[in-house]
């Protein structure tokens, strides 16, 4: 069981343009410095999110939870959106048989299904209320704050469904997760009778996803959490060293870095070679970005920080976005996240068949394993060959233990980057204007006046402007 | 029935760091090139897919092949990657009901669901390929060249598979999509006995939706085709001005190309507000990365060009992205996705409640349609206000003729954005070294000898860059 990372790729003398190895030597400093910053904040209990794997309280939270519900529910639906419901999503995803939702209850093992309503869309909330059977349905809200407009929308909507249907008692349906003592589910559970999970206060919602706001979920779906901690406190034990070298997220922060600062690399692809890991691309999306694109105020003034994470898929993505990955503007890099070889009975072999047509003859006697990972192996040194910086996370299994892993590693990686960039990798004040204006344009009555005047004071729509 | 484009967030004067009225006004004349170049392109058959919405007798081979057919299927499968897997996608989310594939028998109306393989991960072809049963499935092997390795790895495998399960009329479970006349596909269709329906040859892969490639799997699983036509037909007559403000799709590609090139915004966000478009924008991000990416030769040297575009999903990434879009490096434009309301049979009411909690009681009263609306508009206006340029294009509503209009609005604007940037916005040769080196590692008989040498001669991993 091992996750490593190969940067060889990263490196100036490999890959021209890449970082040369006299600015990657004095970064040691500069990591040293955020690695300290880091552990500060972690001392100060500033931030939480390392200290989850040993949390085994609250782990039992979402353990006793399905325990006890096990059996009474065919389906799950998580009310969340954002960190909420990415990390759902992406332990689905990774850690369940593939089109989970689409497998019968007996192939799901009496399992339920789940179903995350991550946006307002009504054709989709409709279209999700109407498939699942009430009387056998958890509804679980997630929302640190209780003030998530597009969750708490929903959730109206889903309590007057469990009312018009005459479920007698609310709290055999819902489920809340939320802040332990803020906000406004939290005095809700108590009214409204319905058990609430805990989001510790200095655990964030893209930070959230070892807490119950992903671990009820994927235990109620049958995965393995225990395993998924225990990958994700073996990757904090790597962690805990200030020799950059040595410290997994310690390199894959400062090579990001150094790569967007110094050599224009102002976007990162990240491309896992898994179908299991497609979801958890999006996961570190969010991570990255909300975490480190940021308004930076110094002595010398403003400026604006901060890498653009973008999501791929390996092998099918090389037919859409490689071309201009590899011929475009020299302004990225790419983390592939490969996984090795499956088993034999997990691998599909490809008959030998047409030995007189080359485009078909070749394949006969490989596997579909052996094919994707020849294609990533061949796309990353052609990346390398054009000047296009690149590294290799491998994972030796798409397990639970090495997803809690990967994770951990993500996000260590990117507090050590936060500090790196001089910003603060835990809020989100950027998000607040356009939050404001909607506040203001649906009525809410503690909306803030400036907001309403700021908006009414935006120009109108030109019609010069339109076609 | 109506597509607009509200650009007065990208103008200088409404948004600091826009395009201003003066430099808008010059791009007419550099548009009229572009204009007339790509209208040479056509006249001179180098470019088909303008013609694609006349050419009936190639929609006759979808919908009469799915008339044919039509009760014979519970499955289609479609075995294609990069564009022949993201158009099916695309159309399907858009068009069919939600969660499609999860609906029973009874509520697709007796219509068969759709698979996209569109990767070579061995865990999720044996899970569709176990799925499906395979007397009443048909597989859609689509591949112009009938070179493309994921496709014909497939291929060999659910040939197999059929062969092994004793179906005694392979045609009766397998389509080919690909060209009329060249390639790997069309001689093995009359050798095994199989349907072959065309793609164009002046039709590339990722303009290739509104061919078989996007029709024939659309028509099988009951979406109105015609109208998909008729809506891109309405579009090409829409955009036959060489005047840059009365052509929607010279809007848009001179708006993007000028901020990239003169304003450094080099990433395109394209963030619909419908779940039913989420698929769409992977379709649009293939379409304008793999044309516009490429490297430049002009008298002047060698240089890299082409906007990076990002998929994103409203109001769902609000809570994952908007931070860095707002907040971080003033790199990027922002294309919304609006559509008009849904009807009140198709919307959902929030209902009152909680009237002593201030962050409940404004949504009563209020519908979803409403609050995702209101959403965009806020975040439009809160990017605007921050100096981050964005357009709107507004549906009227996600049917087949609006999907029709915008492909052919985003396909003629990549057109016109390839002549403004100078390049050519039809080939990839950007890809080729990945796929050589592919072929070396696999020993393919053709490949050739300067990629293995190629590859040997790469540096190997570095143990001192890995951890």
């Amino acid at each position: 069981m091992a996750i490593r990372i190969d940067y060889s790729n990263m490196m100036d003398g490999v890959v021209a343009g890449g970082v040369p190895a006299a600015e990657w030597r004095e970064a040691a400093t500069q990591f040293r410095s955020a690695y300290r910053a880091v552990e500060q904040l972690r001392a100060s209990k500033g931030i939480g999110f390392f200290d989850l794997p040993g949390d085994t309280a609250l782990l039992r939270q979402s353990t006793d939870f399905a325990a006890e519900r096990a059996g009474r529910y065919g389906s799950i639906v998580v009310l969340g959106i954002g960190g909420s419901a990415l990390g759902p999503i992406a332990l689905r995803t990774a850690l369940r048989p593939s089109g989970w939702n689409e497998l019968s209850d007996e192939e799901r093992g009496g399992l339920p299904r789940l179903y995350v309503l991550d946006n307002v869309d009504p054709r989709t909330v409709s279209a999700i209320l109407d498939r699942v059977d009430l009387p056998r349905t958890l509804f679980i809200v997630t929302s640190k704050s209780g003030g998530t407009a597009e969750t708490m929308a929903q959730y109206l909507i889903v309590r007057e469904r469990l009312r018009r249907a005459h479920l007698a008692t609310p709290g055999n349906h819902l489920a809340f997760v939320t802040d332990p003592a803020h906000g406004a589910l939290r005095p809700l559970a108590a009214r409204e009778g319905v058990r609430a999970l805990d989001i510790p206060p200095n655990v964030g919602g893209r930070y959230s996803v070892l807490t119950p706001v992903g671990t009820l979920p994927a235990a109620l779906i049958g995965t393995d959490v225990g395993a998924l901690l225990a990958g994700a406190d073996e990757m904090v034990r790597r962690c805990a060293s200030d020799t950059l070298t040595e410290n997994p997220a310690g390199v894959f922060a400062t090579l990001q870095w150094l790569s967007d600062t110094q050599h224009g690399r102002h976007v990162q692809v990240f491309m896992p070679y898994a179908d299991t890991l497609r979801d958890f691309a999006d996961w570190f999306v969010q991570l990255w970005a909300e975490s480190l694109g940021k308004v930076r105020r110094t002595e010398r003034g403003v400026d604006h920080v901060g890498q653009t994470p973008l999501a791929a898929l390996g092998a099918t993505d090389q037919h859409s976005q490689v071309q201009l990955f590899m011929e475009g503007p020299a302004d990225k890099t790419i983390t592939f996240v490969g996984v090795g070889r499956p088993g034999a009975s997990a691998d599909l072999e490809i008959p030998h068949a047409y030995s007189d047509i080359p485009e078909l003859a070749y394949l006969g006697g490989h596997t579909l394993g052996e094919l994707i990972d020849v294609e990533r192996r061949a796309t990353a040194g052609a990346f390398a060959k054009r000047g296009r910086p690149n590294l290799t996370i491998t994972l030796d299994t798409v397990d639970a233990w090495h997803v809690g892993g990967l994770i951990m590693l993500l996000q260590i990686a990117t507090a050590y980057a936060g500090s790196l960039y001089g910003i603060d990798a835990f809020n989100q004040p950027g998000v607040e204007l356009g939050k404001q204006f909607a506040y203001a344009l649906l009525g809410r009555s503690d909306a803030s006046p400036d907001a309403r005047r700021e908006w009414d004071a935006l120009p109108k729509p030109d019609p010069r402007w339109s076609v």
